[in-house]
């Protein structure tokens, strides 16, 4: 059983992960998920937001935001329309709850790591492709500011490892990793974020179509994890590399 | 074990939902879980927005908002602020996406349904009890446009009920449906939206502390699955009563 | 001569104030005139807005919205559109000015109480039930903080009670707290906010067809006056009840 | 009893109307009530807002402004802000309202008038100097619809005339026309708009300090009452002129 | 060859300057360019922008609107629309340069002037005009400082005078000055900033319809130079007056 | 005289343009100059504005933004803010009226091309960098839309090149295309848009410190028609390419 691009039903798109790509931020990754590409950037500043000062703890955000022609018909800015949509929001708050997810915010003391998902070019699991990428950006940062030396000594700000990955069921197969030709096709659409000792840090599954039932449910759930731990993989080549 | 209000673990608040709260909507429900109390209404407009127009396909939105008092400090409004936050369109969609999942928008014929979730006062749950209560809000309003004869004379618009509660994983015990005070000692909170025959229409697990394993995983889904059941069954009643 | 509803010009719709409505607020009332619902809240804050620190004195503010399915036909809300639109802030002014006519902001001490009132069912005179509703929570609300002993001790921030009403002509006929269904059709519509002594606080009177003349001017304060003197006798009853 | 500025209590300032300000308005006028000046312009366009289209009646609107240094100190623009504040749409409603009052908007036909009244300078009392401007400058905006056609042949759009002017109660003393001074130190503020022959368009007071009785409210309706007739006769003689 | 108005081509159309127009603002100047006349005001505020505090140095802003009916057709207001146009924008920041290129901050000391350019009516040039203009009020602004001790003793802030005027090539031919008529009919249209001694503080060519060569530009650049030295004098003639 | 990076005062730094960089714009170019990179896509739609329907006329907008990270300190999203600063404004005009500077929007019929310029790293010369890189993939969606026979058959929509950078004086001595460590310590800063045929679309001149004279601009303008050519050649190769 086959798809359109020739993978198997639990293959991942051909990954990549392109560390260092700018500059000026203290982490930056270019990540593609097949032609889906996000530029994630980590930056640090020292100090956090004001409700949280003296709490010796550090905080790490996430915005993303794509580029109005990363998709096949262009999107309004949202800067240009005065404000921003209920999608970049959910994605935006689900990118930075996932990264807070293997962070040590005592161990990074007073600063923060603003996390930037932009996408160039999307062909779906931009969120996914965000987060997976995001982490090694984050990682670089919180590195940066180790040997700076404004984290604790003593502890590591990175805890575990994260990844994430769409899996969905399309014409009544469940698959991993939807192009966007598949996800508007999907019935279910399932978003999972994965630790590198393969726990969960977040699960989001919508029925698209017909409610799922939970066998289903949990045939997604394990191609989820197992795409996860490939990621996972990949990852920690790239931040050995 | 019990907990600080005497609920066992698998235990629901007292749950009431009173219909026909208002004179002006065609459908409409003062909901609560416990302390948690949202007004929920329906609203029937003919006519879709633009972008459906012409597709013989109704269309149901959901809005979701609390009044500034509903929490325990006071919050600033949205509209003085002059956006909405990411949380009230997280929320504002799910809703949106729950009745949409249990609704044939053919059989609705070119109308509209707008859903608005206003929480009075707010103790945990607030979204699954906009949920539980804008289904009997929204059946009202359906029964209301077959009684104009504006929906299509030989489809039901209805295909199934939908409730939703909140679970999660408070001092390492799965519960189900957690009050303020609970919600924010979570380690795992979930929320799980199911049809009246058990099937899940969404579900969002996030890790607030430690990554969750599948196994209890598994545990918060059967706790969702159970309690969903009993909602489904408080809707039925207060929709025969 | 008496009206659609039955009443007789002069006579007010059935009132009702349910004190203590939400398990949060400092002060709040369910105020009901006839089909008119508004739940006021009035929240405590210790502390005043930047320009008012230092010197020694409390602050009130009052917020008015209106719920989308209010009305007959639903309104979006004004958090969406993004911006307050001029009715809305007209009100809020006109709140938080009747109520500050009757607090001693020094004895208030440097505290801020902010009303909010909701409107969760409109069938006209919603601005006169809500302040008549605030007044309720203001009260509960500073006696809540001469409690707590942060007001000043000997004097009473309270100096007299306040109400509103809305009176009108129609039809030629000048009457008492117009529905909904009188006030469209309303050659000159009034509001007045008098005190529990029977003084002013505020008049607010508009032809919306013909001019007035001083006569019709006498006789809408005449009527004015008069039902205020009720609503005083009610507030005071729900205050010792 | 004689003022700062030598007046007598009933007595206006010094009130100028210079007629055809603008080259480019259909009606301008620049008003002074002494060193309040106001820069009011009448815009006709053929059409009415679409909620209007196909009535056969026209509309009139009005927008209130500040220059950011009309006032003694510098204000933020709304514009930069981002929003208009309570103020500003509750007079640009007010001069609306007020100007509706005088029009018969079935002769206008489908025309709407657009009244701008900017502030240039301010030294009180600048929306009843607005009203009372803005009226002229409409009049001769009707008359060029007229000499253009574009009104009902048999009607004249212009009923009556409109004037405003603010009285208040200063240092227990009622007077006319209040500057900025004066207003600062107003016990009672009102702000009276009538027509041409005496009644009654807007009456609005409110009570700045200590609430005021009856007594006091009928000693300023008489002061307004003189003024605007005094107003009235200033208005007829710069339309003659 | 003249011009539809009479003028040659390198001549201005009458300038006048009138100053101490407001009795509220530091500095104030009414500037008329032929029919197009602009209220520009300096308001002198103690303090400068947070992220200049401690520098020692001031800080001069710039502001440019326009009244709804300034031109032809009436424009909505930026305030209603709840946002700033682009063209508002750029001029805004050209007003605030160019006088910027003439002040000394460093002798202002920690001072803030705003110039606010508000343009009553428009006939082309409004920009030129309004920086004309906002010169003279801005040395107005800064003599009232000086007089006030708030700017350092020994040196002047003002460094040298600036003026502006448009120049354009309409129907091949460079000319000076353009009026609105000939504004939209210009091929190529530039803005010239210059001082007192005829160096550049700011040279903006924009080619409207074909590009322009090295040889126009340079007639252009002769106009400009020309016609501000001009300015210069009447702006001399006005500060001594 | 050798400048920072070893270049002369004439010369640009490394300049890349990589075309067809996405997969779902029409025209899509990564435009390098030195460090500054700058993904430019065309959008081509059918149709064009509503103010232009009926014309016969196409139309081309520009839009430029910078990622926050883009540059060495993070800038909150534009977004986010809920408005566009003045720079944004400017630059996107600048880049639309340069862009139309070159094409017959009669050729192109009733079609749209968006421009779309996102700066992704930032080092000085953004804006110019954009234009020169934006004009080849206007060239590629021109030919797209020729291709698709949407656009007149027998004129070109493209009657130019164009190419854009900037020049300025650096410590007394004029230099060509400045990078950012250049362009915060200039005097003066130009940008020059100029013809493939070595005429001006737009000439913008600033100074920074000190007023400059006509022999300094004299030289800005040899230098800028200079490297404008040399961009010319670029061009015209990656388009042969």
């Amino acid at each position: 059983m086959t798809r359109n691009d020739g993978r198997s039903l639990d293959q991942l798109r051909p990954i990549t992960i392109e560390r260092g790509w700018s500059k000026h931020a203290e982490g930056s990754v270019l990540v593609s998920f097949g032609d889906t590409k996000v530029l994630c950037t980590a930056s640090v500043t020292e100090g956090v937001p004001r409700w949280r000062r003296g709490s010796g703890e550090g905080w790490v955000t996430g915005e993303y935001s794509m580029l109005p022609r990363a998709t096949n018909t262009r999107n309004d800015r949202e800067s240009v329309r005065g404000k921003i949509g209920g999608r970049t929001h959910e994605i935006s708050r689900l990118i930075g709850r996932s990264l807070r997810g293997v962070v040590d915010t005592r161990a990074l003391a007073e600063n923060t790591i603003a996390i930037d998902c932009d996408v160039l070019q999307a062909d779906g699991g931009t969120r996914t492709a965000a987060i997976t990428g995001a982490y090694v950006a984050l990682v670089d940062a919180v590195r940066w500011a180790q040997a700076k030396k404004i984290t604790r000594a003593k502890a590591d700000p990175i805890v575990g490892a994260v990844s994430a990955v769409s899996v969905g069921i399309v014409g009544g197969l469940p698959m991993t990793d939807l192009c966007y030709e598949e996800d508007v096709r999907a019935e279910t659409d399932m978003n999972i974020v994965c630790t590198g000792d393969g726990r969960f840090v977040e699960v989001q599954g919508t029925a698209e179509g017909a409610p799922f039932d939970r066998d289903l449910l949990n045939q997604l759930l394990d191609l989820g994890q197992l795409a996860c731990a490939e990621l996972d993989e990949i990852q920690r080549k790239v931040l050995e590399g």
